[in-house]
């Protein structure tokens, strides 16, 4: 097996399973006893504190440990959002944030509180003047990410540090997808990170909250952590989570120039190998080892099933994967392609020859999907009028593979009308027009679902 | 060394670290993904959700995994109040649970709610009345231990949770300190464990919730866990935790019987052995593993550390410690004497010559702690009138030590007024009284501090 999706979860490092080994002798005890193995276990949390200090680029007594990546964006949001309680209550978050951060800003917003979600754009990146002009006098908080998690691309987050600083607001960086890659840069006021993310154990987030930002942790007290992490510390995990930071730190440089080498393959080569593919994501910003692309006229479930059993593990942020019906917040927030969509995330130290069978295999996979939904062919000619296509009760990517089949019989100028009530359309149908350079006129409300129409301009 | 404060954190047991290891390589992936690693993540949760759900005493669907115990606490509370928003915010904790139940009890008090603390006897114990009592039309919920974590007094569950349901009222059971021991008997609704307290690895939690209990789960959402545990999975930590609850149920019945023997002779003994102390917790009704005592004229703190020193690592509810400054709410609750308390909780495995060492020990310890305080002479002499003695500004155990020191002056009928700002006081000062066979006249409020008033009556 080739596992080829690092962006939800590496494999555990070496370093990481040695350190764990190694601190279950010493790091079980409770750290708060004056006792012996109390002692031993304050001694490697404070350790590794200091360390995890180090790696983020801020004093030891900023870093608490969470459970979780999901946990310190939670309560780094709602402390640093209590502790402004007086200022407003209002939060700006990017449009492509992970969703710990989406879901901590609905609960703000049930709790009568406001956000601004910033735009991206067809990259997805944030422009730093889109938070520039969300700031408000009763902002309480800006969130953003060192980098997506769904197409790698990195975020201009010293600029809308500096923007942020400059309107007196604090800027939570989830740097979850980053952090093993270097520090993040500029004057961010909190920082969240996930260990699992980097080659640590499952069970450890960081949260780090600068010395004279305002905050105050939420739910019941708790002595542990400063206040802001409760519950029994994990020690031999966060022995290991922060020993393998520094292990992956000391190899980042060199691995982020053989990643990156070959996520750019991949993006070069797929749109060569299989037809109607949308390659998203920065070219140029973006993490080493992550590539993202859509396929049109491809179930999203059924090419990860065909990739699983030719051996490759891959991610995908399509409607069409059972654990989810609609399409990934990222790539609607981006308007491009959703179906046929796999993200593919390097691990580091991930093997060129995978890669190159990666490749290979692809093609194939595509094609059995295209075939066993009757897709069109890649090239299509001529009809006449306006032609009505009934995709009502047809989930992604059927509506769109309905609509090319009969764009053949339309003449230049003819529209096309595609009824749907499948929420995929509404990003999909745009996008194949973007792709096929014709003209999509718009949305309209049908008797049943939605009317998508497409004019024929070649 | 000798650990004896597993009711802190057991060791790790080597089942739980066996199974640690084996699933390191086969847990760390994204249970919720499609491909190959996923799977097999999903099946090692799914297989771990099952074996809890045995060893709890209720269906897989019920059981949630959280990163502590306190986690489960806190997440299993809030969201059994909320899930009972429209009958009332009125909640009852008997007066003697955990922090993590205390603590979210404060904050509901912060957040409008009102909170029934139930008392207990001198042993530690609620009478199930005091809960039928504490009943009212807007009770949301009513929280019991199954055993108390600092004296080990097993609490009368079942009769506490007949009474919740003839109330309609559901019962939150902190299993924390028994649940390898045993399931917990009776009709509960919501159930909170903590893996290391039976030898589990740390950052794990057991949170089940019965059918037909009204849960809504506070927090942001998130799709784990049934929505009611944020935060990406700790598999291996999670089938480690479980391996080694079923471990140590398999040799509960013999350990306990072999344990309840050595605590009972650390109860009989430690009398015999050391002048001036109190052993607290029901004598019969109590876990197998903890025994608890007091010892007069002692600081808590001092007795750890010489302890340590013989190689005892054992835990303390005395004010007289530099974790906290107040005495345990536990022994206050109960009435009993706080300073110089040792709390002895053995491992399962802890083995007997080590507590014939530890009984061997422990009077030395105690002597040398005395003698440097300058405590009186286990047994004094008569004086005249009231004496008043000044103790302002001096900690737990100065100001017992220095009303002893004058008593022997004091007449039969005459008073001693102890002025003392010291929290301890308002607990010890009584305590000192009844083991004595004094009179404790009451407390006044002085210039500065307290006037504590006790009666010479032999």
């Amino acid at each position: 097996m080739s596992y080829f999706d690092a962006a939800s979860a590496a494999p555990l490092h070496p370093v990481a399973r040695q350190a764990l080994l190694a601190s279950l002798d010493d790091g079980w005890a409770d750290p708060a006893r004056l006792y012996r193995e109390g002692r031993k276990a304050r001694m490697l949390l404070d350790a590794a504190r200091e360390a995890a200090a180090e790696a983020i680029g801020c004093r030891a007594d900023e870093v608490v440990f969470t459970t979780s990546g999901t946990r310190a964006v939670h309560r780094g949001i709602a402390g640093a959002l209590a502790g402004r309680r007086r200022v407003g209550s209002h939060l700006i978050v990017s449009s492509v944030e992970h969703s710990s951060v989406l879901h901590s800003a609905d609960l703000l917003e049930a709790e009568g509180g406001t956000v601004t979600q910033v735009p991206v754009n067809r990259v997805g990146a944030v422009d730093p003047t889109g938070y520039a002009n969300a700031l408000r006098p009763d902002t309480a908080l800006a969130v953003l990410q060192s980098a997506n998690h769904e197409v790698g691309t990195v975020q201009p987050v010293g600029e809308v540090a500096e923007v942020c600083r400059a309107g007196g607001v604090p800027l939570l960086v989830d740097a979850a997808q980053s952090l093993g890659w270097g520090p993040v840069e500029g004057a961010w006021s909190l920082l969240a990170a996930s260990a699992h993310k980097w080659g640590g154990p499952s069970g450890v987030g960081l949260l780090a909250v600068r010395k004279g930002v305002r905050f105050a942790a939420q739910g019941p007290a708790d002595e542990r952590e400063s206040g802001r992490a409760p519950g029994f510390e994990n020690i031999p995990a966060i022995v290991a989570a922060v020993a393998s930071l520094r292990a992956v730190r000391a190899e980042a440089a060199q691995e982020a120039v053989r990643l990156r080498e070959l996520t750019q393959r991949i993006r070069a080569r797929v749109p060569e190998l299989v037809p109607d593919v949308e390659v998203v994501g920065d070219p140029e910003r973006r993490l080493p080892g992550i590539v993202t692309f859509s396929c049109l006229y491809v179930d999203g479930e059924a090419l990860l099933h065909g990739l699983d059993r030719a051996g490759f593990s891959v991610s995908s942020g399509s409607s069409c994967t059972s654990s989810t019906l609609t399409p990934s917040h990222v790539l609607k927030a981006m308007g491009v392609l959703s179906e046929g969509n796999v993200r593919v995330s390097l691990p580091m130290g991930a093997a060129e020859e995978d890669v190159e069978r990666f490749l290979a295999v692809l093609p194939g996979a595509v094609a059995g999907v295209r075939e066993s939904l009757d897709a069109p062919a890649p090239e299509t000619a001529a009809g006449a009028g306006e032609i009505v296509v009934d995709s009502l009760g047809k989930r992604c990517p059927i509506p769109v593979i309905e609509l090319a089949k009969v764009f053949a019989q339309v003449p230049v100028g003819g529209t096309v009308r595609v009824l749907s009530d499948d929420e995929a359309a509404r990003l999909d149908i745009p996008a194949w027009c973007e792709m096929r350079g014709q003209e999509y006129v718009g949305e309209e409300p049908a008797r049943r679902g939605t009317a998508y129409v497409v004019r024929r301009v070649s």
